[in-house]
């Protein structure tokens, strides 16, 4: 019998997590707590006003167009999606590559991109939207990766979604956000070289041989479909964590295909349904994890995912000071808490 | 002049930050909101009547005792402060150093202890505390430390304080704890190395250049003593972050002797009195980095500090997905800011 508490190790980045369920919790335990005031329609939404700050506009009817004088009527009537610069970016325009030094530091500009991704519907989140629906946020993404990586200064673009004020989403209506940086973050980095490694030392794509594993075991696995999986990870981060995966080897995100996107859609929007149904609508972070934005064959065995992180919990002292994150329910029990759930 | 947002790296862990100001955010506009019906006084603390379960007490009058049948009535009307072990451990007794196999996965199991540290006033947090009452949770701090590290499974300590519930106390008293575990982990792992391949190139501590360069800059200084220092650090990962080093080079905690004990507890009260004052009671975490918990001259290149974070924002998902924090003040500003202030 396994002990009420366990270190598992994150056989791609190597950090450790602990899964202490010692407190017994169940999965209706990690049912979020109403959050009435947050979600409740504002009469000001800023995002409702964007339309000539946008650069990317696409209609019901799924037109893709690039607002002007001349079609402006047209967008504000059928305007679904948009995307446009933030107006308090992290990331602007400026001179990349310096690397300045102040004493023993080093800093550079924070030169880059950060743009949000908005639908029309202030209250309709990615758990309730459509099929159809989904999929354009997902090409609305890749086109924007595209464009963002032809750009000199951007050695990393990193794809994000906030959800809920726990999660540190500022409105609650439904956006993401895309940050280009000229910099590839020491994260990925570590992520990078950790796949290298295994890949050397096996000759296979360790998240290749995570996803083979996970399909043959079930225990962890949420749901699936043709092209794509989403599981709780075995070293999860946190509780409800779920990762999803295409489930042929592909290490970058922007080149899915058109019915790529179609089946990561549906894998999104079910996961994302899931917690909603399951959680109780709880505040979550969803980012996706590919390979830095230049092309070099030295990424060929990464493999790109997107990662889900229900605000389950709050990271605390020992989390900060230590790096190991504490989940108090298993990944096996949460998993199949979601999977059974009908929606 | 320098743009809105830099990249800042971190010279020990690599890691980057970013500093984005572009809000023009001024240190009121960090100020907590309210949250007195956390900080309201519960009839039934439970910290109140844990006695029983203490192995460690200290009485107002600075004596140590273990408790006993005999010594219950004097422990009782004079205690000031407890040790006894966690209710719900995230650590606890069992089999340490069994590498297990899942498939593809590693783990083992979560063996440790799992203390708490209290004071006996429910609402006098550290900031309020005299210079004895802080120097007594240090000593006994030290204590516990001393005691863990000779047992054979242990090989990271790690002390920490959580104060509010947006840093993660889920109880209102003030209370410390102390997680010993069979693994070191990961970050910690990384700031060594940072640490070690520093002073294979410079022949000098990392951290002793950084604490030279802080004292003769002062921009970021905070407070400082005759031998602690308290600073922003130049990659802060949160706004006000606030770091307190010994000033003489120093690989472990438990090297500071009684005199150390007393200046460190100073620079600790009148870190977290300045950020009360000046942030209106944060909710924050501090930690304590060490050397791993066992000797070797391995860890001679590295300097103990405790780092303190104020929960200022929520890591959202581009801190997530990248592990590059972003502050939206300026180290320097904050500093400024909390050095200024009278206490």
């Amino acid at each position: 019998m396994r002990s009420k508490s366990e270190l598992r190790q994150d056989i791609v980045s190597e950090d450790w997590v602990t899964i202490a369920t010692g407190r017994g919790r169940r999965p209706n335990d990690f049912i979020a707590r109403s959050k009435d005031h947050f979600w409740k329609k504002t009469k000001n939404c800023p995002f409702e006003k964007m339309l000539d700050k946008s650069f990317y506009v696409v209609l019901n009817n799924g037109e893709v167009h690039r607002p002007s004088q001349k079609n402006k009527l047209l967008l504000q009537k059928n305007w679904f999606l948009q995307i446009f610069p933030n107006k308090f970016p992290a990331f602007s325009h400026g001179t990349c590559g310096v690397a300045r030094k102040e004493g023993p530091y080093s800093w550079e500009d924070g030169v880059g991109f950060h743009d949000v991704v908005i639908t029309r519907n202030h209250e309709k989140t990615i758990a309730f939207m459509g099929q159809k629906e989904v999929e354009s946020i997902i090409h609305a993404y890749r086109y924007r990766y595209l464009e963002l990586k032809d750009d000199d200064c951007v050695q990393y673009i990193s794809i994000f979604h906030n959800h809920g004020p726990e999660a540190g989403a500022s409105l609650a209506h439904p956006h993401s956000q895309i940050i280009a940086i000229p910099v590839v973050p020491a994260d990925v980095g570590r992520s990078i070289r950790g796949s290298a490694n295994f890949f050397h030392k096996n000759k296979r794509c360790v998240h290749c041989v995570i996803i083979a594993f996970e399909k043959k075991e079930k225990k962890r696995v949420i749901y699936e479909n043709e092209r794509f999986i989403a599981f709780a990870p075995f070293a999860s981060h946190a509780a409800f964590e779920i990762r999803i995966f295409p489930k042929a080897h592909m290490p970058m995100f922007e080149s899915i295909n058109h019915e790529d996107i179609s089946y990561f859609a549906d894998v999104l929007r079910i996961s994302l349904r899931k917690l909603y149904h399951g959680l109780g609508n709880p505040s979550y972070n969803f980012f996706i994890h590919t390979a830095p934005a230049y092309d070099t064959k030295e990424f060929e065995h990464y493999h790109w995912h997107l990662e889900i992180l229900p605000k389950t919990a709050v990271w605390a002292g020992f989390e900060l000071g230590t790096g190991i994150d504490i989940s108090t329910i298993a990944p096996e029990k949460a998993a199949a808490f979601l999977r059974k759930l009908k929606i």
